[in-house]
Parts: C-alpha cells; sequence; structure tokens
C-alpha cells in the first residue's frame, strides 16, 4: 500500500456522526406475504408497461432534464402550473434538496414518532433536530409545533407510523402559527386525507410533498414530487441533480398520473380492504388507530388480555415465522407496543389475520 | 394571501449565491443532427430492452435499496468486491456524495477548464473551488494540483471538453503527491483513455468514477459508479438516497454490463469514426486536440485562414442554422476559440463536416 487513507476520519464531522436510514426489511425468496413497507398490493396501471415499452428504445439520449411534461400534467391537476411543481427521484430526494436550501438553527422540527427519514436527511446536512412530541392521543400542538422555531417543520399527514389524519384546519393553524415552512409530506392522503394542496393559493410557507410509490403503485421507480410557490421550487431546483429523473421514469410516472380511472378505482379497494381488516382487529379487542394512510397501527392483546411491548414483540416474531411481515418499531413508548400492517390484498390480510388468530390461540 | 414566504432570502446563504448547472441543448423536434452532449449515437445493447421488459411487471414494489447485483458485477469485473463499488443515479449523484462527505477548505479541487460540474456540486454544499489552470498545451502540473491542498480533487480523466487523456503514471504521480482524495472521473475511458483502476490496490486516497451515460449509450437511463477502499465507500453510503436507483435502471444497466461483445463493438465504432473525423479536420488545417474520448475539440479557421473567438462562435451559428448541434464554451480563453463535437454515426459527421465546409466555402 503506497498511501493510506482514513476514510472516515477524513470525513466532515457531521458525517463520521450520522447513521444511514435502514429501509424496511426486503425479504428474498418467495411465499412471504409482505405487509412491512406499505407498498401498494395492486400493479401500476397497465399504461404504465406501455409507455416503459414506448421509451425503452430512447435511452441513448439524455432525458429532458426538468421532466417538464410531467410538471405540467401536475400541475394542472391541482390547479397550478408548471412553476409550481418539483419532480424528484422518490420523494426523499425533495426532503433532502429541501434541507439542503432551508434548513439552519434549531434544525428541522418534525414529530416524535414520524418518519424516520427526516432525522437521516437532517443528519446528512450537518443539522439537529427540533422535536415536537406526541403523546398517546397523536393530536398534533400546534402551539409546540410554532413554539421550535423550526426553519423547516416536517409534518407527515395522514402520519405514520399511526396513519392518523390531520384535519386541514389544523394545518392551517400551523402555517398562521409558524415563521418558517411547513413541509406536509402526503405520501399516504389519496388513502383519505384531507390535502393541503388548497391552501396553497394563500400561504406561501406551505409546501406539499408526495409520493407515487404508494398510492399509484410505483415505489419500484423512485418518483416523487412537491408542490409549492414558484420562488420556493426555484430555489429547490438550484440544488436538483440537473438529470434527477431518467426516461422511463418519467415516462411511468405520467402514464400512472394520467389513468385516474384505474387509479381511484385502486385507492378504493385498498380503503375497503383496510375497513375490512380493522372491523376484524376491533373484533380481537385490539385497539387501532384511525387510519387514513394504506396502514394500520395496532395494539395486540394477546390470549390472557395483556398488551405491551413483549406482546407485540412476540406477535411480531410470530407471524414473521409465519412468513408473514409486518413492521415493529421497538424504540419508542409510544409505538413499542404496536405492529405496523400495511394494506395487502383481501387474501393477504386474510393471511394476516389467520396468522393472529393463530397466535392467539397457541399462547 | 394570508402568508408571505420570500424563498430566495429564507435560502441558506451559499444557496442563494448558487447558480444551477446548465445542461447542453436537447433540441425539440427532428431532423436534427446532435453532436453536443456526448451521447453515444449507438443504442444501448438489445439485452437492455429485454430486462426492461422483466422488470417492468415488478414496479409497485421497492427496488433493492444497495443496487447489489450490479456492485458484485462491476466489482467482480475490475478484480475488486461489492464492498469498492457503490452505484449512483447517474455519476453527477456521486460527484455530490463525495462532495458532501469530503470536501472542506480550501474547496474542491479542479482544473481550468474541465466539466462544469464541479463548481456546482462544490457550491450545493457550500464550499468553495481551488483551482489549477491549463495552458494551451493542456498538460497536468501535479505539482500545482498538490499545491492546492484540496481535500478533494476532481481530474477529468480523459479531459473534457479537449479529450486529452493524462498517463497513468501522471495520476500515479498525483496520488503519491496529495495529501486528500484524488476523484478520477472517467466518463469517457472507454473511449481509449488509460484507467486508473489498477492503481486501486496501491492508493486508498483514490476513487474512480464512471457512467453508463456515453460508452454504454444509457444517458437516458442515469446510472453511474465509482470504485474505491471500503471504508471510503461505506462513508458515501451514508448520504445516499437508500433507494438511488430504480429497479428498470438497476437491470438496465446489469444487462449493459454483461453484453461486453457488444459494448466493445460500439466503442470500436466510435474510436474508428473519430480517427475518419479527425483526419478530415486535419485536411481542413484546423488544430484539434488528441482525443481518447467520444468528441473532437477542434479549433476552425475561416477561409481567409483566421481562427478565434468570433470564428468559432460563426461556426457554432451556422452549424446551428443547419440543424447540426455541436457545443461552443465562449467563456474562457482555452476554450472560446474552439467547438466541441461529439462523435456521432459516420453520416453524422459527414453532414457535420459537409456542413462546415459549406461554411468555409461561404465564408
Amino acid at each position: 500500500m503506497n498511501k493510506i487513507f482514513n476514510a472516515l476520519s477524513r470525513a466532515r464531522p457531521h458525517i463520521q456522526d450520522l447513521h444511514a436510514y435502514v429501509p424496511g426489511e426486503q425479504p428474498q425468496g418467495e411465499g412471504w406475504v409482505k405487509l412491512n413497507t406499505n407498498e401498494n398490493p395492486y400493479p401500476p396501471s397497465p399504461k404504465v408497461a406501455e409507455a416503459i415499452a414506448a421509451e425503452a428504445g430512447n435511452l441513448r439520449k439524455y432525458p429532458e432534464p426538468t421532466s417538464a411534461r410531467l410538471r405540467a400534467a401536475i400541475g394542472q391537476r391541482y390547479g397550478l402550473t408548471q412553476q409550481n411543481v418539483i419532480i424528484g427521484n422518490g420523494s426523499d430526494n425533495i426532503l433532502d434538496l429541501i434541507t439542503r436550501c432551508f434548513v439552519s438553527e434549531p434544525g428541522a422540527g418534525h414529530t416524535v414518532p414520524s418518519y424516520s427519514l427526516y432525522p437521516v436527511v437532517a443528519g446528512m446536512s450537518g443539522q439537529g433536530l427540533a422535536d415536537v412530541a406526541f403523546d398517546r392521543s397523536m393530536t398534533l400542538d400546534v402551539a409546540a409545533l410554532a413554539a421550535t422555531q423550526a426553519k423547516v417543520f416536517f409534518l407527515t399527514n395522514p402520519n405514520a407510523p399511526t396513519g392518523v389524519a390531520f384535519p386541514r384546519t389544523q394545518i392551517q393553524a400551523a402555517l398562521d402559527a409558524i415563521d418558517g415552512l411547513l413541509v406536509v409530506d402526503e405520501a399516504y392522503v389519496d388513502f383519505g386525507g384531507e390535502s393541503a394542496v388548497t391552501l396553497l393559493k394563500d400561504y406561501e410557507n406551505l409546501v406539499v410533498v408526495r409520493t407515487f410509490s404508494k398510492s399509484y403503485s410505483l415505489a419500484g421507480m423512485r418518483v416523487g414530487f412537491a408542490l409549492a410557490a414558484a420562488p420556493i421550487i426555484a430555489v429547490l431546483d438550484r440544488v436538483r441533480d440537473a438529470y434527477n429523473l431518467d426516461r422511463i421514469a418519467q415516462a411511468a410516472a405520467l402514464a400512472a398520473f394520467e389513468d385516474t380511472a384505474y387509479f381511484q378505482k385502486q385507492c378504493e379497494n385498498v380503503m375497503a380492504t383496510r375497513a375490512a381488516t380493522r372491523a376484524a382487529l376491533d373484533e380481537f379487542g385490539w385497539f387501532t388507530y384511525p387510519s387514513a394512510a394504506n396502514f394500520l397501527f395496532t395494539e395486540p392483546r394477546n390470549a390472557q388480555g395483556e398488551s405491551g411491548p413483549g406482546v407485540a414483540a412476540d406477535l411480531f416474531a410470530y407471524l414473521k415465522a409465519q412468513r408473514v411481515l409486518v413492521r415493529y418499531f421497538p424504540k419508542h413508548p409510544l409505538t413499542c407496543a404496536f405492529i405496523r400492517v400495511s394494506v395487502g390484498t383481501a387474501a393477504e390480510m386474510q393471511a394476516f389475520l389467520t396468522a393472529s388468530q393463530s397466535w392467539l390461540n397457541n399462547a
């Protein structure tokens, strides 16, 4: 070795302290009932495959840099213009752009618990966090949110991992109360939440973030978007990779976005399955938060009527042994007695309920 | 309007000062001979379309987060392991990761002229630049490079926009001379450059960056990679978006990478066309740098034997009026008398030469 280079000690201090985001497990092999990463159980619109095939012959040339057609279609749908839309390589990409451009002391505001990527994107930019803690009611404390004085506050609505939706009136109250940007991450809004999009015309301090990963069934394609006042979009575009979206992703997302009938039907299917699953959990006697998302956050009780971290961890492990994969968040007092179950097909949910009933019977 | 938010003044100071990268023009409509962004004139391997079609049915599920199969295949090809490889959403994504992790005072080192993205990625992270100026010989001044004391030095080899390749012995001398990281951006190396990859076993302060955009004909797909010591890759992975590459991009890149016979043939085609074009430019009496890339950087002389910025600008405009699009860099004394011509098909280069001859005849 002619030259030694100690990479970690040479990295910038905030990178040395950083822990990468840990995505949900993607099990290899067949036979899994996969209800752990909130993927849509239905495939994307058949128009997507057609659009991909049509674009696959053009790959030697660079893509259109701004995803202009997709921006225009999205802007029009929401009564806005192309200048109000940015497209990201997944909404995670957009959360990073927002952080890089606008977050400084006292750090990125977020609720606890919520999406565990916010601490990671804050750390990637050398920023800390300004926490607003939930209590078990999972109601939003607007005054506490404003008191953080965060330059950017990330709010997931419907929230994760609970599924609880905040009414638009509360979002508006938060926008009135704060001085900084409120980023409403509406990853799950198409499953029953109240969108903040209509507030954009009156609030320049609002950014609405969406994704194609959930309601459009394109988690494998990495496309997200944000809606905001044109000057905010222009700032984010300064930091966006010039060619952040490939040709196939642009074409696939546009095809999915334009097939509104298919989209609507699959969202309704998910919501109907969610309601049926929720009813079955109620019959178990388990507390479940009201969900406006494509998952349910439920507090299992065992055959002895006990709940708590040990019970939830036991059910999680039992289900996994049955090849039913759900998500368990052991690290927070408000999540450690719960499991989060993505809404799959009716058959997948039946498999989950059958395995849970078997756990109850064997406990 | 209930709430005003002045986005630009609220952005972090270095973002307020930032100018986004301006990609080469992507003309709309048919009939253009497009020789301005160094795209490969040949389509990717036919295996790519097959791989895309096979993956298009899996889009509802998240991709494998690390592009593991692609890392393994690339590592194996270069006598390295998966731990020595990172995959980016284009090599631009990787240049940004490197900057975020390792660049600090006195800024990102780069040669002038070279790839105009380096100043942008430095600015995106609030970092300045440490310049090493070329003279007309375009030879590399290793002592000047080391004297910058840059924590990260970006060196394009073969260089852009000249096409001039630096021998591996010079890269090794630079690695010996510096204390920081040398990032050798080998975007064009498959067209005749000497790769630094074999130096990785002896130099932990080396990062080799590659792209699928040029030699693999996948500019529309956004895939790049870097090779380095495992601890460097591990640091970069901390800042990488967890799902930075979509399913289709992973599959397409792997298919292109594995079809080595097709790859080799298209690279040879490009090099043969480059040699023929170069010979024709020599017959015009134009000075052209020796190119190891898929473009030629040439200094046109008009019918009166004059060269200079006015002549180059005039030829650029004349060609554009003939719908032959090349690249002109007016802002630097070493580039303003030149045009950069991507190597297209033999027919496209004939169109360029015919239009240039017509310009000579009409001058």
